[in-house]
């Protein structure tokens, strides 16, 4: 991962750890369930945005090098095997 | 919450924390991208099987309860409003 | 399924048969693939449109009155398996 | 679209228009909302997997073009802005 994707994203994911921290206090505290729901419901979200942002790194980098190098056939597996994995 | 899912759930969160502990090193240790978008989709799938066993202790306590004391409207439509927000 | 939610659910699909075959069009006039996964997505946007219409009528109707002749627990099954179901 | 893609790409969506059909029937006959709901994910499932099929040509065909043709940077905005558009 290049250094400003990496950087990036280990803020979102701090954010993430954040939002958690703060479901589990919620959940401690028996705060009605719907309204927990729907704060799993954006930290879900936060990651998606996490991903697409390594997925830009990950095209603009690991890809075109290995574009570059011939190894292009191996990397696009991989993207569409994660698209697969990504919608389950 | 009841009790029960209020301890399952609990002990849900605190797995899915430790993944993304373990995320977060992996990013630290610029370990290859793909391989780390397949580890926050398994950490999607461990929050959607959080949220089913929150929905599964929702139904079963409050909702049944809002039912009995005639309030199944408002409860209706926020099942219906959560099942929007999840699919976005 | 109550008489509004079949009509409601019918005037989604027809759109949505529509709009697949204005893909299918798409498709065998070469379009540009990017071009025609924006129109997938957005086909299964309207599914879940539908389906989010679908469940309204579901609890609005069967589940009250499941929940009246005393089989909520079987219900309350169902709903958290289509959750499991929904998300994979 | 390559012609292989293409050509597979139709017959999955005619088993998706087939589908549809059959829900269409099973509405019509007033089937019970919750295996209506089951045959829609189903559909969606199958417009995911036609979807991966696409972006397999997409990358091998018009991605490796567009790299060779120095437009790399354009098209790797498009996927990413397909995978936020995918998760919404």
């Amino acid at each position: 991962m290049d250094s400003d994707t990496q950087t990036e994203v280990l803020k979102r994911l701090a954010y993430i750890e954040g939002h958690l921290a703060g479901i589990r206090r919620m959940i401690e505290h028996d705060t009605y369930c719907v309204d927990v729901l729907k704060q799993t419901y954006a930290v879900r979200r936060s990651i998606e945005k996490m991903e697409a942002k390594m997925l830009d790194g990950h095209l603009h980098h690991c890809l075109l090098d290995a574009i570059r190098e011939g190894r292009s056939e191996q990397s696009f597996d991989e993207l569409v095997e994660l698209y697969r994995i990504a919608n389950k």
